[in-house]
């Protein structure tokens, strides 16, 4: 057993079991931790295994800011005075989540989803009842609630009433590790066998059924029975070069892959093995770390013709999808002295002239082609008005006096990515077929599937719908009989 | 069997043979037809079926413009006075069919061209040698030899030097039908077996390998048993909406389909069904019937907001992806009248007004954005040039006096689109599978695979790579023992 393929092996061939189990739970980050306590709760005597290949908890989310997408009424967006409702949730999820997204999904994700905040401050998290405008992405302070998906800006502000529902734990910076840690700790109180080190290589199926798998734990191969079902929890594929190549080729050009190495799409090769369809492989989340402070957006963001290209106020995820896929990772942010603050990550001004033509000069853009942006935005932000992109008046102002400019193209900041395709699963976590129907034994959660966000994103809907949707695979898993 | 699966049948639950072949062609298009003429090249003996779900041969093929792309110096470049030599047939490939493209089919495929051309021409095809400039897509009179990828305009013009590659057979307007009846005609002199209205459901598999398929015609299931392999020449799946919903959504909002019903991704599914791995699902080429006249392009393109997008002498291909993924089917034409010419297809102006001030307002546009556009536009202009987007000199003249505007919106005007994406295969035709070896008995051709163009294109590619590779693959699967 030295080779390297994922292909399902069969149950007679596999051999006997070294290992027995009801429920397999594959990856131990967001999606498997929620697994497990998936599985608790619905049967408090079911064995549940997980097999996690780094050497503890953790997975992605780890690394992660640490948002959570949560709304509909949550205690923290309540007490922080936002009105919200699973309908307008839904509503914002289906214009943000698409092109095509999964209806289903972000129905039942709105709808249950000041429940699923109440279960995770159940299990240890505490969110701090305080808003910071600030950022989309992580706080500065402690704060609890941000706007993590462009909610208050243009095209979503104009369909429902912005609601912010990126969720924080109360802790500054990047809080992934924390939340990991909390939660794991819960799952680890959940009494489930854990094995670290260990890399699962291939399913088992007998007669089409997902019967269990073959892991390798430091040079030994094992055969693991589940008699319930295995929950693929194994993350994204952002760490396989020549799958993103295949899938998702404009990924390649960024320079920054979020996630850990074993985001290498097997969990989503092991369940293509054995039939599994997948859903909008083409989709990568692209994080863009411009803001905090917001008032840098009150200058302008273009490509490399001078022109603008979105509302510099939206989401900075979105920025970063149109930034790489649209326009190649050759961006630049305008600003003038009044919208100047140091960028929170260090990025400052690469050049800084005392007029436009001085300045599209320097940056190497076409001539005029930059001072024309500026006479159209400036005619408008006078009336405090953005007939281009409809940023929020509060952020316009005329562009006037010395300007600068930040170098936003690839490689001269990181640009973020990772991977949102994956296999198509209900919102009972089982892996749809080709031919659309549940294939026995094989659920899955994270991004393993293509999720909440099909490529349109917000911060926080990854550690949302992993948790959410891995503890309903962890639930259907240990139903099964 | 009442169902609809595609999912593979083993040999034994299939029982025994209605029919046996060596070589199963599966759909009589553009690439069923060269995989017929190819298995009879490879062996003047062997047993050929070709089953065909409509009531004759021709596929999308046949209602295609009939463009092939040919190069390396062909009879036809030769006589047209254009030097082309494989290596620079490569290099343009590579750059315009990516990102990501198929380098050992792009290669193979111009090495192979001048040969293939030849072999086309022994086949019956007639080709003048003639070069028209006007057109990229249909020739309005009988000529030969036409640009169909942008060649000519930038960015390929700076690559290498500009050769024309799109072939046309001496016929006025689309040739896709008489390009078909053709080859049609030369592969049933081949002498294959032939059933029309015939739809393969299913692949029968024998411990991994493939050894044929169940069809069903008028009502009646048949299974054919393959000895040598089957080449699955099916067509894309433009015409099955949950598999665009699934992988390419935003080719949902284009409103022609280009194909037929048969592209309904059937032949992919049948071969992801036995493991073969797919390639770009997400992509779709999406022509733009804007020229000719080629006067035309001494306008401007520019988007709802009022800014070029592209440059407008390039291929109307490429023209059309932009307006579709990038600008989402909002775009214009804005000409003067030293521009203005009717245009082939009938489309015209729908607004003209004495100045850029009013034809923004007329068209919806914001205020002041064309106008600032135009500046930047013909302050270039006057000095021949265009450092926005390069276009070529001799299309570039200061736009002035009244203008109009062509309404070029998807909906108002036809956004033709069909799949590129497509199983993975190898020069000879073989379907890789999930872990990159080749699945026994199983070969594919045409847009049932992802050819030479992986996401960019170029018109001709399609019957091109079809008939290339679908020759290849046939030859193979008539080689196998």
């Amino acid at each position: 057993m030295g080779e390297e393929t994922f292909l399902p092996i069969d149950a007679a061939e596999a051999g006997h079991p070294d290992l027995t189990t009801d429920v397999l739970v594959v990856g131990f980050g967001a999606a498997g931790t929620a697994a497990i306590l998936g599985a608790r709760e619905a049967d408090p005597d079911c064995d549940i295994l997980v097999l996690e290949r780094a050497g503890g908890p953790g997975g992605a989310a780890a690394q992660a800011g640490g948002i959570i997408y949560l709304g509909g009424g949550t205690a923290v967006q309540r007490a922080c005075g936002f009105d919200d409702s699973a309908e307008n949730m839904t509503t914002y999820l289906m214009a943000a989540c698409g092109p095509e997204p999964d209806e289903r999904k972000i129905a039942d994700y709105a709808e249950g989803s000041v429940a699923h905040h109440d279960w995770l401050v159940d299990h240890g998290l505490v969110f701090e009842h305080s808003f910071s405008q600030e950022t989309q992405m992580e706080t500065v302070g402690t704060e609890g609630l941000i706007y993590s998906g462009g909610e208050d800006a243009w095209p979503f502000n104009e369909l429902v009433p912005p609601a912010p529902r990126g969720h924080l734990i109360q802790t500054k910076g990047a809080t992934g590790w924390l939340v990991m840690k909390t939660l794991a700790s819960a799952a680890l109180g959940a009494g489930p066998h854990v094995a670290y080190d260990t890399t699962v290589e291939r399913l088992v199926v007998d007669d089409g059924v997902v019967v269990g798998a073959v892991a390798r734990r430091q040079g030994r191969r094992e055969v693991i029975r589940a008699r319930r079902g295995v929950v693929l929890a194994a993350g994204g594929f952002i760490w396989n070069d020549e799958m993103v190549a295949r899938a998702a080729p404009t990924l390649l050009k960024a320079n920054w892959k979020v996630g850990t190495e074993a985001d290498d799409g097997r969990g989503i090769q092991m369940a293509q093995a054995v039939g599994a369809r997948v859903k909008q492989m083409h989709a990568g989340e692209v994080a863009f770390p411009i803001i905090p402070p917001r008032k840098l957006m009150e200058g302008i963001l273009v490509n490399g013709r001078g022109q603008r290209f979105i509302n510099e106020d939206t989401y900075n995820g979105r920025i970063g999808q149109a930034a790489l896929y649209g326009e190649g990772g050759d961006v630049f942010l305008v600003i003038d002295e009044a919208s100047y603050e140091p960028n929170w990550m260090g990025i400052g001004a690469s050049w800084v002239c005392e007029t436009p033509a001085e300045l599209e000069a320097e940056i190497g853009l076409p001539a005029g082609s930059l001072e024309a942006t500026l006479d159209v935005y400036n005619r408008h932000a006078a009336n405090g008005e953005d007939p281009m992109f409809h940023k929020v008046p509060s952020l316009l102002h005329q562009l006037t006096g010395p300007l600068g400019a930040f170098d936003l193209r690839i490689g001269k900041i990181p640009y973020a990515v990772f991977t949102l395709g994956g296999v198509e699963s209900t919102t009972d976590g089982e892996v749809l077929g080709l031919d659309g129907r549940a294939i026995e034994g094989l659920f899955a959660a994270g991004r393993t599937t293509s999720g909440v966000a099909a490529f349109g994103y917000a911060s926080g809907l990854s550690i949302g719908d992993s948790t959410f949707f891995g503890r309903r695979a962890g639930a259907a898993a240990a139903a099964r009989r």
